[in-house]
Order: structure tokens, then C-alpha cells, then sequence
């Protein structure tokens, strides 16, 4: 059987080049050829082998990361790997552990907030793993606001040295990834206090754990928080807390490149524009849209391939039953996943090029446009991951019972992806920051200001007041300028709508509090539209290959019209369209499935994941699911006999009637 | 500290009696005793104790299992409790177990499909537990589609057995709770061969291991199929595999109560009404709707609570932040479910009145009702299901970071809850098992026909096609008629309009087909109708306490707002309300949030859950969170030791530069 490709028939029918497109998801022949490469070599490599992870126990699993975290570096090394082909190199080893802390936060964050002398002092150290760093920022009693932190870095002119000291239970950090267990040193944030006077939280480079025996520091309180959501999955990572006990720490270990705190003690902003951080969090949350539209397609691999591979009724003549993913309500769940994968794919790829248009600007001391920027990465962190955490869940149930199986790969994707709606900005809170920006922009209307950018929109007020979306039949519908009408003028109307409701607030604060349910519905619409318009944009790119570019508009149809659907209440209550136009929406959304159809597995197949990397025998790449099931249940510990361990004092007491006599 | 109760605020903010509103939530005084006291019963025995359970392998899980399994059993007669009492007792030990599918299904199988001489032999058996048994349906290709099952049971007239067999791989029955380590009899649904003639898919009665040893008996595979989704949760079950050799067994263990098996291998059907199968799944759907309530209402107690202890932003000179419970966006995300909860609980209270008028009529020969009874149990099952699962996880986030802690007790309830969407009906094939039944009724309504039960209104269609809601201001919301009114327009024009769409295919079976995403959407409106009108029917009997009638009379209007709020774009597009009076809607909505908010706690005290049901930080009744989250934190097994295991192969030769001596 090994080696049959029970898809091929699925392959076959696709319109289109698989291998062009997979350039598309990739964004150009050189990032596939690094991804292609990465993912191979850790594919291959027997230690990292992610078979039976979901069944090692804590501590076990522990071990088998940092085996494969030091492996890594190891070959990382022996490979003379660049630093973007070891970043994806750790990608692929796909465990999340300390090292993602240490390179994705903890070197940045002194990168973002250290002197020039400060990276000289510890950026080699760093990129050395001569120490190993994490991000101490959220307490057990604050997260979302970080204006709020309790540990304090009082300083002690005497010695010219920072006090570091956590004053009540709920300021033990709590959360950071990598401190339980492993790391030496972390940034911590902390109140400075200086002369008595509170100066805001800033960030502090700490020693945490001695360099010779790994034991914490005297005055430093260290341990794991525990379990976290799901077999594997997070689990490898030793997110911790953190307490200390007036631990003391250099002058020059506080980050100064903001803020400085001079030998006396006196505090002087420096000529840096404190704008920056926006730059930083701009970059984070532009990769945290890419890891999105990634989790996401590895869901959808899953889900798709499974569709075609299982049949359950429909059978005629004796013949083979129907594949489920022939059912138009299959079609309806699965096929505006697999659309919002390459939507926000690239929703993505657009990101990173306004990380770069932004630092360009910084550079040239330009912030006009870093609210806007600060707006649209913020809401497309929040729309993205949120719908991905829901898209995972719906590709499981979309799997049916065998989803609920580890096997399958899909309880860990969603245990492990979940927390990007919380970490990095709750969601909620993100939206309403991005309908605090959309209010004010409205309001600057009136005074003649031009928004740019994804609010740009915005500027053509009055003709979005009053324009009537022109769609008659289902095929109109196909045309991105109506599309791209109904979604601004929906966007619009709603914004607007919030905007005269909290007009009749005496004070704007509580009208905003009272409204917030209606101000955070209105960004998800503007959210929406971004995502729809950046698709848009992109199709109006040459992009080679043949079939791609048709494919390609049939799925930026299919999330547009999807979404119209699923929001239908807002285009209606906003008068964007008319019911008989969301009918024709949903009617020519139907019709579009049957284009998708017959692509759907080369679709997936384009992602280019390996089966290693999908983790999954509903979603491997051959469709042999069934032979791969029966054998994988024989793997799990309790099958090493056939009568379980617990039958003596159990079991047979209890079918015995004897349970009077067991010691129970 | 212990004994402060930090929520005594809250509690005292309540306008309703708390006591009162348990007997409601229970249904009546002697349901709310037994409950209170079973849950006591269990909550108080260190057996029991939940703790740690999230963090053991699966064979200590399960061996843990085995435990409870036997000393609950011990514990429930040695109390002589009665069978109701018992049922209860199980449930509040809240871990799954085979316990579960001997009393749930085995049983109520055998009573169901066996004859009386079967019930006379069997029964007693599987009372005292002499046998364990398990219900095998699901093979590893066939689950939705009972029809297609695979095993096969052919009659031999020679030796006068059954000889049941696994033809395929897909064969293996799969799935099965209890099957792969415990059971030592299953009922297997199998084809029934006699003749060469298949007579489709019947239970019989088969002994799996020996009653000696455990050991499976000769022919018979039975293994575990593995680990499934989130610590601790399902994975206390062993859901099995098995294949059948050639093996044989009397014909007597046939269940024989609607068809038989002559001693010639002849069959015949008995006089016993195939129908009466429909009225087991209207038992056991029921049951499934008030699980439902439960679970929501444990992961909404939880979100509750914490949201009141939690506080984040707003503090105003130096005085505590705001509660998060405080902000609309929280409350437009919290108060909805926990309406739901009270909705679906009296749905519950109404389905299970329902079974026993669906059994008086079964006895009395008069299956008109059947068919409306059954495509309601199963709409309800799929409609609550899908909301509580979709609940837990949006409590688990309404309780940000903290939530993605086991200790939480949200991912567990998640990920133990979930595939109540899968079984016993996959939600959205029995979506469209009502849609049928919905079309069907107004295919008929032309010819004079009547509908009863929950589908009467349909009978006044002319009314319904052209009424107009008289809602003018947002006080109009809260009288039930304007609430029942949209909710019947919406219904009933929603399924008018597929009819209409389905007749202009001229084959009817692929116009179901191609627009069974319409009519699955159609049947969520009509259920979203029963659940909102047996609440309305629900406040219109006499319920005594003070304040109670208030309170439920706000859940229920937030309940039918928020749902109404969530799926405008139906209720606008079908013309039932106006974008105006969908406005009115959201903003009366705003107001009862105001009315909940000082209910809260107390509406979710009602629930009356122990801390030990709970099990949960976040929810524990005190509101003493962080204390008890920081000491749970050093339960891990990981925190045995400051430094981790795989220090010295892994961590240290990293930093000392040291790898390449490393052994790995
Ligand atoms: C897996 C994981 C890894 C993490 N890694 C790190 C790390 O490495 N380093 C680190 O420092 N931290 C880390 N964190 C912490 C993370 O950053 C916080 O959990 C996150 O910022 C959310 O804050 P919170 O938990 O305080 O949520 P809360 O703010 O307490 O949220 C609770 C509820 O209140 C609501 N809410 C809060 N404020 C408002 C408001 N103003 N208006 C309306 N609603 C509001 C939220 O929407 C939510 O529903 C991690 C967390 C997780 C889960
Ligand atoms: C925890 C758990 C416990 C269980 N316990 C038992 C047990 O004790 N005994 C037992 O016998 N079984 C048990 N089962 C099996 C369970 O009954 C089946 O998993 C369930 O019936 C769903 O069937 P399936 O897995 O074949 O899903 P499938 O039918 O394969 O579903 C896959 C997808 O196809 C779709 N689909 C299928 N048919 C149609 C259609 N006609 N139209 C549109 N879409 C369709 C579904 O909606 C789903 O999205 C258990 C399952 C679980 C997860």
C-alpha cells in the first residue's frame, strides 16, 4: 500500500498550477526555497519527531524540548544557518519553547528599548545563547494593562544600583514564556521609582539564575505556573512566575534608550521619539497575522483532505458513498476557511510591507501615519486570530468524531493557537482601540482632513452616505468594485452611526464605555474591509502561473461574499445593500463553491506543508488515513496490555460483587 | 484569610431570593435536594478529589478512573441509594467513565430492542455490574450513516448462532466509550445475514472478554484507540476499537423485540411499532439538552465569578480599577450565555415533559406527534450543543490569560464537552433532518393540514408573510408578544423561502442538496423560535420567590435580543423587523445588561455548584483567586525541583558553547 497516493484523483482535477502558487502563499522563489528546505531537514530529522508528543506527561515532555531546543542550535550551527533560515529552521521544529521568548522578545525588546552601549554589552551574549533571555512584562494581577504592573525598581543612589522587589502577591510575574525553568536573565518591567517619585513602567535587564548551577539568583523566587489548555501543545513551554525580594541590580542595567536615569537619579527623556515602540508592535503583530493565515492553512489541509477522503451516504447501485466534502453544507463551513487562509495570507504580506513603509517614514522622523498603521495592525491582529482560534474548531468538528482524536493534529492546533487571542493585546481590547481611532477620524472630517491609508475611505463620506449598492443579479456580485462598495459603505455607516450615538453623551468617555459593544462591531467591519481590499489589490498584481490568477479571484469571492453573508444583519441595517442583493450574495456564493470544488486539495497542497509538520493522519498528503488510525491507537501506553493495569483491585472486585473486601 | 468571601459584595447587591431560584433551576424541591445532597455527598470524599488530575499520564488517569468507578459503585450501595439518587452521585464524580455507557446506553439498548426474556436475562446481570457493557455502532468508516456499518452477522442455521465478523479495516468498530479496556459485553450493531439475504443493521448481545481473567476472548481484538482532546477530560474513557474473527454466538442474543430470527433463519417482523426506537432518541436527546445547561452553566459560573474579582483599568486617584465585568463589551459577551444557560435549562424541563407525552401517546398507539417531536429534540440537541461549546470557549477568553490555565477548569470543560456535537447526531446532519421536516410541513400547509406542537405557528402563514413588527420605541422589545412575533416572522419566512427556491429544481432531492446551507440556516431559526417561546411559555406560570419572576423575565428578553442582535441580517432580510427596530433591539439589550449586572453573581450561585463540580480557581464560590492560583502553580510536577530535569545534557552544554560534545 506504502506509497499509493489515494488523492491523486483529487490532484488531478485542479484548474490550476500547483507550484506557482505555492510562490504566491511563499511570496517569492527565494522564501519558498528557505521554507522548503527548513521544513525538509526538520522533517527528516528523527529527533524531531513529534509522534506520541500528546501522550508524554509533563515532565517528559519538558525534557524531550529542551533536547530538541539544544539539537536545533546545534545543527543550526553545524549548518551555518542564516538567521532567517534558522528562525524557520525553529518553526518547523514546531514545540514551542524558551528560545522562541529569547529570539522573538527578549533579544528585540532590548534591540527596541537598549543604548548603543547596552547592545554591544548583551546583544552577542544573547545571539550566543551564552545567556538565555525572556519577556517579564504581565503580573498575576495585570495583563492587558500595563500602565498598572506593581513590581517596582526603586532607585538606590548609595550604591547606584536599582532595587528590584515585587510589594504584594498579585505583582509576581506571571506568564512569561521561558522563565520557569530556563531562563538566565529576562527584561523585566517595573514601576521606576526614583526620589520617590513613580516614573512609569520601564524595562530592566535581570539575572534570574546563576550561570554555574542554574539555581535562582538569592532574593529570586522562581517556578513554573502549571498546565496549561491541551495534550502537548503549550505544555513545552515553561511559562513562569517570577518574585523578588529586594533583589539588586547595575544602574545600567535599566533600558535607557527613552528614558535615562542618571547617577544622581535624575531622570531625562532622551531625543528618541517614543513613538518607536509603535514600530516594534507594528512589527509583532505584523508576524502574528502571517502565523495566523499558517495555522490556519494547516487546519484547513487537514479538514480538506479528510473531506475527500471520508464518505458516509449517498451511495447508489452499491456504488461508493458520497465524499463528505461534496455536501454544500460542508462546502459552506470549509470553503471560506480554506479563502480566509490566502485572505489573510495576504493580509499578511501587505503588513510587512507597511512595517517597512513605517520604519522608512520613522526614520525620516514622518509619524503621520503611525496611528493609522498602529490602527490597522491592531485590528488585523485581532480579526485574524480570532477567526483562525474558530476556524481551527470548525475544521475539527468539520473532521467529525476522528477530529477529536490527538491523531488527527487538531486538538493541539487549537490548544497551542488559542492564546493568540489574548496574548500580544486581547482582542477586545485591540478593537477598541481601532474604533477609537475610526471615531476620531470621523470627526476630523469635518475639518477638512484627508485620512490616508486603510482609512482613506473615509474621505469619500458623502458619496458613501448615499450610494446605492448597483448589484441586479448573482453574477454582479463577482465584480470587486461592488464588493468593495458594499464593504465600505457598511464600514462607514456603522462607524458613523457610533459617532452620532455618542454625540448625545454629555461626556464622551461614558458614551464610549456605554456604546463599546457597537464601537467594537464597527472595527471588525473596517477590519473586514482591509482584508477584502488588500485581497483585491493583490489580484490587480501580474501574478504568473497558469489558472492561478482565476482561482485566486474565485477565493477572494468567496471570503467577501462569505463574510457578507455571515454579517448580513450589518449590510441590511445599514442599508449597503437589499436583501434581495444579500440572496443573490448567497446564491452566487454557492456557485462559487463548485469552482473551489474541484481545486480544493491542490489548494492545500499549494501550502506545502509536510506531513511532519501538519502532524496529522486525517490531513497526511496521501489520504491513507485509515491504515495510519489502526495503527496509531496501538501506540498509546494503555494498550501495552491487553488487561489494564487497576482490573485486580477494580474491576473484578466490582463484577465479583466483592468491592466490601477491596481496599478501595 | 480563608473563610473571607470576596464576592459578598456581589451577593448582596442580588434583588432576588437565591434560594428560590435554585428550586427553579432544579426543576423542584425534591430535584434541587437530591442534587445538593449527591453533590455534597461526593465533594466532601477525598476519593473524589479532582486535583492534579489534568497533569497525570494517561495510565495513571485511568488506573484514577478505574478507582472512582469502583468506589463510587461500593459508596452507592452502601448508602442504598436509589437509582435516580445514583445517577446523580455518578454525575457529580464528573470524570468519564465506562460507568457512564453501561447505565447511559448498554442498558437502555437492551431494554429498548430486547424481549422480555432478555430483559430477564440480561438485565439483572448488568444491574449489579456482574457484566460491564458498552454500545458498539461506530466503526472506524462509518458513523453519521448507521445504514452503511460494515460487521456482519451471519446466521448458521447448522449450529443455530450468529457468526459476527469485521469483513474490511473500516469494519473495526471505533469510537465506542468503555469498549477498550473495561466492558466485557457489548451490544454490536451489525448486518444481519440470513440466507444470503441482508436484512440491515441490528444489536446483538456479544461477550467480549472472559469473565476470568479480562483477557478478550478468541476471535475478538479489543484495544484503546488513544489519546483525544485536552488534559484530563475524555481521555479517563477508554473509547475502543474491535474486530471480530469469525465469532459465534447464540441466536438468542439477538435483540429480538421488533424483528426476529426463526430457528430456520427466517425473520419476521413482531407487532411492536418501529417507531418506538424514536422514542428512545427523544429520551436521550433530552437528556442531552439538559447536559447542555449544565455544562454552560458551570463555564458561565466561572466567567462570572472571575470577571468580578478580575479588575483591569480605570482607576481614578489611586482607588481600585474597574471590575471587568463592568465593561459593556464584557457584559455583550457574558450575559448572553448566561441567559442561554437559564433558556436551555427550561427547554430541558420542557423536552423531558415532552418525552413522557410522546410515551403516554407510543402506549396509546397514536404516532401523529412523533415526527414533530422528533425533528425538535434533534434541532435542540443540535442547536444547544453547538452554543455551549462555542460558550465554554468564550468564557475561557472572557477570563484572558488565566483562562488557558488548566486550573481554570475551562479547557478541560471545553475540551470534555465538545464532541456532545458529534455524537448521538452530528449537529448539522440533524440540522437538516428538521429542514426536511420543516419543508415538508409547509408543502403541506396547502392541503388544509393543521401543524401542532412546535411547529403550529406555522399555521398562520398568511399572518405571518405579511405582519409587520409595532415595535416603535426600545421598551416595545420587552413585551414577549413583540419578541415571539419576529421570531415566528423570521422562522416561517426564512423556511417559505426555501420551499420556493427548492421548487424550481425539478428533483427535489438535488434541490435539497444544492441548498442545504439555506435550509440549515432555516432550521436554526425555527429552533432558536422553540427555545425562546418555552421560555416565554416558562414565565407565564406561577414561580414563587421574591424577585425571581423579574430577573427571568430580563434573562429571557436578553436571551431573545442578543439572538435576535446576532442574527439580524435573517430577521431583516426576510422584512420581519425594520434596520430601525433592530437599533431599538441592541439598545434595549444595553439596558438589561444593567439589570443584570447586579444579578450576576447570585444568577450564577443559583447554579448551586460546588467548588469541587466547579473545579475551577477562577469560579471557586469565595472569589479567592490569586492566592489559590499561585499555590496551585507549585503542584507541577515540574516544580519538584528548581532546576529541571535535562539541566545538564541540554540547558548547560547550550550556554558553555558546549553542544558539539554533547551527547543528543
Ligand atoms: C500562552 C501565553 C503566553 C504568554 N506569554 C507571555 C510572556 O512571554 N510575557 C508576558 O509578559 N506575558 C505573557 N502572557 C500574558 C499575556 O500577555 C496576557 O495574558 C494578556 O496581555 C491578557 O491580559 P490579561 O490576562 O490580564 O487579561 P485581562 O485584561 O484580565 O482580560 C480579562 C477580560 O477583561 C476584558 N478587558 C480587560 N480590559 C478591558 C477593557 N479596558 N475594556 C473592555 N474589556 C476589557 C478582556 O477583554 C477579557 O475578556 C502570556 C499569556 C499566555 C496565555
Ligand atoms: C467522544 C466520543 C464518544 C463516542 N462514543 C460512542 C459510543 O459509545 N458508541 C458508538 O457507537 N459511537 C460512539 N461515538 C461515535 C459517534 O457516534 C460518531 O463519531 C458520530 O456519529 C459522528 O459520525 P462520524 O464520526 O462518522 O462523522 P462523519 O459523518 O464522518 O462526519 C464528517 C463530516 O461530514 C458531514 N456529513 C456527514 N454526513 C453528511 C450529510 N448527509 N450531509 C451533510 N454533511 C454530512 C458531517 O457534518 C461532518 O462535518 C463517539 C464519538 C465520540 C467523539
Amino acid at each position: 500500500m506504502e506509497g499509493v497516493d489515494y488523492l491523486a484523483g483529487e490532484r488531478n482535477k485542479a484548474g490550476f498550477d500547483v507550484n506557482c502558487m505555492k510562490i504566491v502563499w511563499y511570496g517569492s522563489q527565494r522564501d519558498f526555497d528557505i521554507s522548503d528546505r527548513m521544513a525538509k531537514l526538520v522533517a527528516s530529522d528523527p529527533v524531531f519527531s513529534k509522534e506520541n508528543r500528546t501522550m508524554l506527561p509533563r515532565k517528559e515532555l519538558f525534557k524531550n524540548t529542551l533536547k530538541k531546543a539544544a539539537y536545533g542550535w546545534k545543527r543550526i550551527r553545524e549548518l551555518n544557518l542564516t538567521f532567517e533560515e534558522a528562525t524557520k529552521f525553529r518553526t518547523y521544529i514546531d514545540q514551542p519553547a524558551f528560545t522562541d521568548l529569547h529570539w522573538g522578545m527578549f533579544i528585540p525588546a532590548i534591540r527596541g528599548q537598549g543604548t548603543d552601549e547596552q547592545h554591544k554589552k548583551w546583544l552577542p551574549l544573547a545571539q550566543k545563547m551564552q545567556i538565555i533571555g525572556c519577556y517579564a512584562q504581565t503580573e498575576l494581577g495585570h495583563g492587558s494593562n500595563v500602565q498598572g504592573l506593581e513590581t517596582t525598581a526603586t532607585f538606590d543612589p548609595k550604591t547606584d544600583e536599582f532595587v528590584i522587589h515585587s510589594p504584594t502577591l498579585t505583582s509576581s510575574k506571571w506568564w512569561p514564556g521561558g522563565l520557569g525553568k530556563v531562563s538566565t536573565h529576562g527584561v523585566v518591567y517595573a514601576r521606576l521609582l526614583t526620589d520617590g517619585q513613580d516614573h512609569g513602567v520601564h524595562g530592566f535587564i535581570v539575572q534570574l539564575r546563576s550561570l554555574e548551577d542554574h539555581s535562582p539568583l538569592p532574593g529570586v523566587t522562581i517556578a513554573d505556573i502549571g498546565m496549561k489548555f491541551g495534550n502537548g501543545a503549550y505544555n513545552s513551554m515553561d511559562n513562569g512566575l517570577l518574585r523578588f525580594d529586594h533583589v539588586r541590580i547595575p544602574r545600567d542595567q535599566m533600558l535607557m534608550r527613552v528614558l535615562q536615569v542618571s547617577r544622581e537619579g535624575k531622570c531625562t527623556q532622551s531625543d528618541v521619539p517614543r513613538q518607536l515602540i509603535y514600530g516594534t508592535m507594528v512589527y509583532v503583530r505584523q508576524t502574528i497575522v502571517a502565523d495566523a493565515s499558517v495555522a490556519l492553512s494547516r487546519a484547513v489541509t487537514i479538514a480538506t483532505r479528510y473531506s475527500c477522503v471520508r464518505r458516509q451516504f449517498g451511495s447508489q447501485n452499491g456504488g461508493p458513498e458520497t465524499q463528505v466534502v461534496d455536501y454544500k453544507t460542508q462546502q459552506n463551513r470549509l470553503f471560506p476557511l480554506l479563502a480566509s487562509a490566502y485572505a489573510f495570507r495576504f493580509a499578511g504580506q501587505w503588513l510587512s510591507w507597511l512595517y517597512k513603509d513605517v520604519t522608512d517614514k520613522l526614520q525620516a522622523n514622518d509619524f503621520s501615519t503611525l496611528p493609522e498603521a498602529h490602527a490597522c495592525t491592531a485590528g488585523l491582529k485581532s480579526l485574524t486570530t480570532s477567526a483562525t482560534a474558530d476556524a481551527i474548531e470548525e475544521c475539527r468538528k468539520l473532521c467529525g468524531g476522528h477530529g477529536y482524536l490527538c491523531t488527527s493534529g487538531l486538538p493541539e492546533l487549537f490548544a497551542v493557537y488559542v492564546p493568540a487571542c489574548t496574548y500580544e493585546g486581547d482582542n477586545v481590547v485591540l478593537l477598541l482601540q481601532v474604533a477609537r481611532f475610526l471615531v476620531k477620524t470621523v470627526s476630523q472630517l469635518k475639518n477638512g482632513n484627508k485620512p490616508a491609508g486603510t482609512v482613506a475611505y473615509m474621505g469619500r463620506a458623502e458619496h458613501l452616505m448615499k450610494c446605492r449598492s448597483t448589484v441586479e443579479r448573482a453574477e454582479d456580485w463577482l465584480k470587486p468594485s461592488s464588493i468593495l462598495e458594499a464593504f465600505e459603505t457598511r464600514a462607514f455607516r456603522m462607524v458613523v452611526a457610533c459617532s452620532q450615538n455618542l454625540s448625545q453623551f454629555a461626556n464622551h468617555e461614558e458614551g464610549f464605555a456605554e456604546l463599546s459593544a457597537d464601537l467594537a462591531e464597527a472595527a471588525v467591519a473596517h477590519c473586514q474591509l482591509i482584508v477584502v481590499s488588500k485581497f483585491i489589490d493583490k489580484l490587480k498584481e501580474p501574478i504568473p502561473g497558469k489558472g492561478i490568477k482565476q482561482i485566486l479571484e474565485v477565493l477572494c469571492q468567496v471570503y467577501a461574499l462569505s463574510t457578507l453573508h455571515k454579517h448580513q444583519g450589518d449590510f441590511l441595517a445599514t442599508a449597503s445593500i437589499t436583501p434581495k442583493q444579500a440572496a443573490l450574495a448567497f446564491t452566487q456564493l454557492r456557485h462559487l463553491y463548485s469552482q473551489v470544488r474541484p481545486n480544493a486539495v491542490a489548494l492545500v497542497d499549494s501550502f506545502n506543508h509536510t506531513d511532519h509538520y501538519l502532524g496529522s493522519i486525517l490531513g497526511r498528503y496521501d489520504g491513507n488515513v485509515y491504515p495510519k488510525l489502526y495503527d496509531a491507537a496501538w501506540q498509546d501506553p494503555l494498550n501495552d496490555k491487553d488487561v489494564p493495569d487497576g482490573y485486580k483491585e477494580y474491576i473484578r472486585p466490582l463484577l465479583k460483587n466483592q468491592l466490601h473486601l477491596a481496599k478501595l
